[in-house]
């Protein structure tokens, strides 16, 4: 099974940053051009997920694919940038019902480039809806916001799944989609087959949750259409190479993946502003393949058997010893 | 509305404490007499939520009743302690079936004493369900647990109401009801209508929520059914005395309540380790009353129409001069 | 006193910011004569910190100070752009000593300005000098470069004042002057009487600072020769206005200063990404201007007197009634 | 090298525990004779460090000899307990006179045990040394009588030495002693040859530092008296077995030990609340055991000269592939 395991990431990846210190970037501009032949060059990408409208330049969408043709790499998914200026104040959430609208030409535009590519999902990720002080907003005004322009897109597009990407905050202080089961229970309320999460390992331990836990949960509800990975300190998205800080909880994530045969891409979220980007995503995929194998030789029925005695020493002991002995394998 | 306006506390308000360092405790015990005789001495305080077992000594309900009698106090809740040493793997959710039969049987006693005491609800504070470490447990089967155990209590009594008390954590290193919204969920899930949310203004700090959020969402649900005040730093259930720390916020929450006609007891979870118990109780409800003048005078009007912009400094303006200017009147 | 108090602020308050999302800026590019023709309409400020080189454009130090006259304002420091592209991986802590050598340049420069505006100090805010992962750094080397870097600046320079800016981290997931202790020892080890601190308020919250006990630690070494203040939510530099969200603490911070008689300029470091800007000044110099009232007007010696009994509620009623009840005055 | 480790642990890692909720304990309480036979029944234990009084009756210090001796064990230092009720307040910085005076009484005779048993040091955990509230205190005169306390007692003992065990907080809202750098400017004002540091990993973590930076610092200060580590999730100190979180910074903080030849006792502090206190303590030693392993593979010359390019990613990729492969060996 391992074996067959595909591997993705944000193109983002492979691009470079700016913030609001190092306002000149941490590096030179590159096109998404640029950045999908850089993932080519990692040594085992199958798919990645494009940011729209395409950065650096004005690309067809016949460019791009010309572009991951010979990189030999296919879309997974599209992420309709959302979180720009003109969104500073939220999209689906945004004061203004032109931006809001704007909002949502923008996402079916990308819809329109997810069937172009045959890609798996548009990527929902509303990082600029939500508040920053107390009082700014009617709060149930806003979560509404929220979920009807989710569920109008949903409702638009039947034949396309729709994936929310919580995450806590940034840029917003707040971000209303900020957990697993905020998510879980707006989902819910809008009630369509085709709305799902993407639930980002970092995201889930920078708020609080245990990773492994809500990806269960969102298993349970039918709701995990795709995930990502990388790594944080937890109380931030710092959007680090992953397994350098947390390797039992990112095997506990994948331990529970498979437990459930969900068999999607293990995609990268990583953000190096200051390492060699092919470097980066090859020490995450490295890490990720011993997690592979080191469920191939776990004991799933010892671990079970541990867990019904919540005995936390037996069962961690059988995850170290499959994880660890399968690193450099 | 303001004058009319009950002030409620737990009775461990007025209980000592211990800690895993002060093992001989911040003060010499009380028995829950005791501690009701202290209530008692605080200016205005009409109700009490009571931990049963009654700690102390071996009292009678009847006993109970005579010391609430001469201190004109009623009883809101009752807290069963289900996170005691038979409890420290769990309630609900504990691997042994016979601990969980025995949770059961302590809450069914503690519904018959909500019944002797015409309380409003038994309220469910299961601090010891959830996990320490990665691996430890089943994350769906420990959910399930989790809601079977609330659902058939709810089912078997539904003369009565149910309400469930969130925290991120502590004692255990994640609690399962973690959340407004992992709560709503699983009460979405278990869909009785006498289950509801006991919001601990602290509790939703604690975990990163804005507590005026979490109540909109609760009453957008239909599910805030009790709610308490005191004040922490936000990584730790600190319960200081309300408004010490987070005015604004505490005031946006009681806003949330009254533009939603919520016309619920205002309650006092603090545990003042150092204090003294009543001038800690005086004033953190000197600090509500405050409040109560403060949204008398506040614009809601104006309030909605800054934030129906999302105008968060013309909103906060508004809050501030109301609640400061209310202040010592 | 209060009525000579004079207000500062960072210059960047007027500019427009980027980020790793929105990375087309929240709203035009503003140079640094713009920015200054800004802070000309706040109704109180005397004087700014200015980013050196003078962003968005190239002008002369003529340039800014005829802009400067315009509106009234004077300069009270120098910040030298030490965390742009070039120092991503640190200035005074780069691993190139080529980098480290043209951050001595160019913090030479901007000391060379601080003389022409007459200006109190140079900045350091040593933002990228720190590392992100688990066995990056040498940790003995870098801080030794660290104090390196500024002790020669300071013993070069001798008839100006260098001040750090500590913060925990960011960019820099970990920095290296981190804390007002770090610095502190950083400073006495570098033994010279021309480094001190510039102590920012958010910075200390999300330390897990108390910021009137890092004042109080630096003014008791000498070493606090600067201030600003804004607000956050503790766990990241929000950069919010100044006592939207702990207006007791900023209060208590401001009691510090006064109770040492620290009289120096009370600045803004605010970073309103979706406000007005003047709005922004305005409504953290009213608050300002508030704690300044509550001041006056506070029973020092009655605080003192609880404070030498640890009484805190004592306390914190005294600052309660001294704060509020200035504010809207 | 690692052949000859010793391990350690403090004795309260095979007691029982109390905590707010379960206040009728975690378990049978047991006294520090049934604490030492069980601390006798893990696999490589040399020293503990026990508090004193000793817990559970009345012990001499004879028969706490002849329960070490059958064990096999020896005792490294003595931790008086300055944080129980009657130090609620403070133990150093209480503002009742005699009650400083009590807690120097209470250390002195701890000094004795350390001479009765020939042990290393008198262990200074200042747990209720702090304070909660703004405004609570005169920071000032609260971190003088931190330094007085300790400097008169390591005056007045110059034949033993002290270590300081600093915390971020609990039971304290804020500890004074808080952070390494805190207390190394306060080890240096006291300026005696016999004070220093007990580092311990979690405490690191918790306060938002890299334990192997704190260690680097302390060493460099020539402070580093002593070391325990254990595990948790940053966000307070959960006391979890060793290894089960943060394996990797774990790992660096043992590298800058061997790499600065600093050869004491690994310890370990662990608070088993659930678990087996036997099984906790192989679980931990088992894996700092690996830890020993890995750095005696690990190619010191490779990191330090990735660490000398802050190449983050070749350094983790070494110390990953040593850790890792030496586990379960």
């Amino acid at each position: 099974m391992t074996s067959q395991q595909r591997y993705g990431a944000g193109i983002w990846h492979f691009a470079t940053y700016v913030d609001r210190y190092a306002t000149d970037g941490y590096g030179e501009p590159r096109t998404v051009i640029d950045a999908i032949d850089i993932a080519g060059k990692v040594d085992d990408l199958s798919v990645v997920d494009l940011n729209y409208p395409f950065f650096g330049g004005d690309f067809s969408t016949a460019d791009v694919k010309t572009a991951l043709d010979r990189n030999g790499l296919s879309v997974i998914g599209i992420t309709p940038e959302m979180y720009t200026r003109e969104f500073m104040k939220g999209a689906f959430t945004n004061p203004d019902p032109g931006v809001r609208r704007r909002a949502h030409e923008l996402i079916t535009e990308a819809a329109g480039v997810v069937r172009e590519f045959g890609a798996d999902y548009v990527k929902l990720w509303p990082g600029q809806d939500g508040w920053d002080y107390p009082f700014q907003v009617d709060h149930g005004a806003l979560w509404k916001n929220s979920l009807d322009g989710v569920g109008q897109l949903a409702s638009e597009n039947p034949d396309l799944k729709f994936v929310i990407e919580y995450k806590p905050r940034e840029p917003r202080v707040h971000m209303s989609f900020d957990s697993v089961s905020r998510t879980l229970l707006g989902i819910e309320k809008i009630g369509l087959p085709n709305v799902g999460i993407l639930l980002d390992f970092g995201h889930a331990l920078f708020g609080g949750e245990s990773p492994a836990d809500s990806a269960q949960l969102a298993i349970d509800y039918g709701r995990l259409f795709g995930m990502d990975v990388n790594d944080n300190f937890r109380s931030w998205d710092d959007d680090l190479v992953a397994g350098t800080v947390h390797p039992l909880e990112l095997f506990e994530f994948f331990y529970t993946l498979r437990k459930n045969n969900w068999e999607g891409v293990w995609q990268l979220d990583q953000f190096p502003f200051r390492e060699d980007s092919v470097q980066a995503a090859n020490h995450a995929i490295d890490f990720l393949k011993a997690a592979g194998r080191g469920l191939d030789k776990l004991d799933f029925a010892a671990v079970q058997e541990a867990q019904d005695r919540h005995d936390s020493l037996t069962a961690i002991a059988l995850a170290q010893k499959a994880l660890f002995s399968s690193f450099g394998e």
